[in-house]
Parts: structure tokens; sequence; C-alpha cells
């Protein structure tokens, strides 16, 4: 079952309540409403959103629903250009006039009514959804696992980057320090708190979802370059499921089968 | 101005952003919907909602607009009998079948769908409203402090209790701290995490919403005959709302006056 929410945001439904809730806030590079201006070069770039990590995460979903009896994944349906929905609204970087290398005209000069309306259009109603995803768990007796899926570009200011895989932790760093220890039988380069770190302000949805209820989390970065296509990712997903299904064996009360 | 959302959560809205928002979870002892079967000795008691709370925080309101430029209140419509919005949804205590001396039948069988339910119709609004006048605050420049106002029965089990005005921090302790200090001038029993504390789930509401966006907040409990008539209630804010301002103004970026 998919529902869509009334700003579009897709939840994949678990029926009962998910053992494994998968949250991607860049997983489109959609405009719309008042915000429609940028070049098919921003478009097709990081600047807009985490390339890969949407067919990642939905192939990781439907995997660890199997892994871990149910899991979800909450995904935004407009781009980081018009508002980053792991950004906390005082962040300049929610509304980003430039990206890496990819300046943003549209975002050069907004207003304070702008921002709001971004946040009311946009923030709102993502965090909103996952949070009833959340209390609809707790509710039911279930304490889900959140894990969110983003993917990094692998040149960064003319400068390449050695990391292939990245798990970031905020406060609690038990389960990303397990997927880094059973990332061992990926073959990737893993690293923890790399490319980025909570001092960057990449864990906000983390803070918001996870930390307030005690639940385990992780964040998940993939060098978009390994996850290019269709096929990669679902090749990507096949090897990074049991993967994650093991740390969360070992890490949390979940019972899922590393297969 | 006042607002009523869709659920009838009322916010006292200050026009431009606030620069302290009050939170008054335990307001109302209203029933509603499929949960209307109390005794009129419950809902007349602590049981149902916090007593004198709502008429104190809307003084304190009042006061802490003038003297800080600005403040909001944002209190509950339903009693916490029918869901405690100041507890996570996996916590026993949400959906009380037992209140110190008073049990509570409509609570005594509740099946998860009844839960949830509550959940849905209570929970969710009430911290989405909250969200959304924090980020709507973040986005026009104002970082708000948050301040959530209870009170508590002169006597629990049997037992007298001496303090009188408690405060109460979660992981941020500074502003409850100076908050402590300043009431000296009040000649009030006068305590740190006192009746209870953060160990006791009862900083929910400032987990979700204050930590994650690093706003400097702390949980206010005043003895409920302290506050029993308006009168009380008047005078106890013109008395408490210059001991808060002082201490927003030391300890937090705000320029609060306290006339």
């Amino acid at each position: 079952m998919l529902c869509w929410d009334a700003t579009g945001t897709a939840v994949t439904d678990a029926g009962a309540a998910p053992a494994v809730i998968l949250i991607c806030e860049h997983a489109s590079a959609a405009l719309a409403g008042d915000w429609t201006m940028a070049s098919p070069e921003v478009l097709a770039s990081h600047a807009a959103s985490d390339l890969g990590a949407l067919g990642l995460a939905k192939a990781l979903a439907a995997g660890l629903a199997r892994a871990c009896g149910g899991a979800e994944l909450v995904h935004a349906p407009l781009s980081r250009l018009i508002y980053d929905l792991n950004r906390s609204p005082d962040r300049p970087d929610a509304v980003p006039a430039q990206s890496e290398v990819h300046s943003i005209p549209m975002n050069a000069r907004v207003t304070p009514q702008d921002k709001l309306n971004r946040v009311m259009q946009l923030y709102l109603p993502f965090h909103a959804l996952v949070q009833a995803r959340i209390a609809r768990a707790l509710a039911l007796g279930q304490r889900p696992v959140l894990l969110t899926v983003h993917s990094f570009t692998p040149v960064w200011h003319g400068v390449p980057r050695a990391v292939e895989f990245g798990v970031i932790h905020d406060e609690a760093q038990g389960l990303a320090r397990r997927i880094v220890q059973e990332a061992a039988a990926l073959g990737l380069t893993t690293r923890l708190n790399e490319p980025y770190s909570a001092a960057d302000h990449v864990t906000h949805t983390l803070r918001l979802h996870a930390t307030p209820y005690g639940l385990e989390n992780a964040m998940l970065e993939i060098r978009n370059d390994l996850i290019a296509t269709p096929e990669a990712q679902a090749a990507m997903a096949a090897k990074l499921g049991p993967v994650l299904a093991r740390a969360m064996a070992t890490q949390t009360e979940l019972s899922c089968r590393a297969s």
C-alpha cells in the first residue's frame, strides 16, 4: 500500500507497526509552487537531490521489511533547492544560495516571509508525517529503528573523496558503530562520521525524531557514483541490507534475519 | 488575536515572531469524542488537569509579551485523562489507568487501536502545532525560549509537599538553575527538579521541541493551592513574570525587561 499525504510525501506502509522507518529527505529534484527556477545542470546535480538515494532507500525498505518484519519509507516529494528538510529553519543552508560549485539564483535573496512559506509548505508537513509514523509505531507497541538514507558526490570542490560508505551518528553512537563493524564484509571503504558529521548539522532529522524517543538510529551516506543506475541501487541494497539487518539484530531489540 | 487549529488547541498569537513560547499540556479537564466517562470527583482533581495552570500561563504570557517583546501560549483543549500530551506514546502513563489515588475506569483496558486513536486525535495535532510555532519563529529570525507551565497537588498519597515552586530541567540546565536563583526574591519554597525530574519522563515536550533546536527551556511547576482562584493566578503571574524575565535576560540572548 502506498499512501500520499496532503503534500505528496510518500509512505510505503508496512501494514502493522514497522520495525524500521527509513527516511529520505533529499529524494527528489522536483520543483513546484513559487520555486521553479533552476538550471538543468543544477537540477541534475547533487545540489538538487541525493542522486540514487531514493532507489536505494526503496530497495532497502523492501529488503528490511522482509528481514525485520516490516519497514516504512518516508521520502520527500520536492527538492532541497526549495528547502533542505534535514536542516533547522534557523540554518542558512536550509535554503542554500550556494551548494558546492553550484549557485542557486532563486535562493540569492530570500525574505523571511518566503523562508516561512517554504517551512510551512515543505518542512512542517514532512516532519509531521515522520512524527506521525513514529508515534503510530510506538502506540502499537513497536520501537522502530530510524535510518536516514543519503548519497554524496564523489568529487567536492575538485577533490576526490575516497570514502564510499559513511555512517554518521548523533548522540547515540551504538548502531552507527555496529554498522561500520558489520560493513567490513562489504568491500567498501567505510568510515564513521565521514564525509560529514553531526557537527555539520546533518543529523537534524535524527535529533528531531529519534533522540527524543530514545530510538536507535543512524545516518547512511553512499557515494553516488556507486548507485548511479537502478541496477546499481538494487545491487547495493542487496549487499547493504543484510549488513544493516545484522547490525540491528545485535544492537537493538529487533529480531532481524540477515538472510 | 486568538487562533484555533483544527483540534481546538489555542494559540495566543504574538503577531511577529515570539521571544517566548509557553506550553500548557494539562490546561483542560474537558472530555470529548469516544472518551467521556469520568466521575465528577476525578474531573475536578489534578488527575484531569493541572489546576490553575491555564490561568497562570495566560497571565504569564501577557506579562512576558510585554517584558520580552512577544510571547505565545499553546494550550491543550482536552484532558490528560484521554491522553497525557507530555508523555511519549510508548509510556503506560500516557493513558493512565490510575493517577495517585484516582482510578480511571475508561483507561482500565485500552486496546492498541484505541491508544492509536488518542495519539492521532490529541498527541499529534498538539505537537505539530507546537513545532509549527517554533519553526515559524526560527524562520523569522527569532530563537524563542520554551517554558512549560504546570501545577501539582499539595498532598500526594496523603503526604503534604513542602515545595511550592519547582523548576525542572532536561538536558540543558542553565535557564532552570537561573530561574531558581532569581526566585529567591519570591518568598516561595523553590526547588530544582522537585516534585519531579526528567527521570520521571516529565520533560517529553522539552525533549521534542527545545533540545533538537538548542533552545533555552525550563519546566515550571506551581503547587496548585497557591493558584486556586483567578485572583491568585494573576497575583502569582505578577510576581513570577519578572523573575522569569530576569532569568531570561541573564541566561539567553533575549532582552527582557523585569519591570
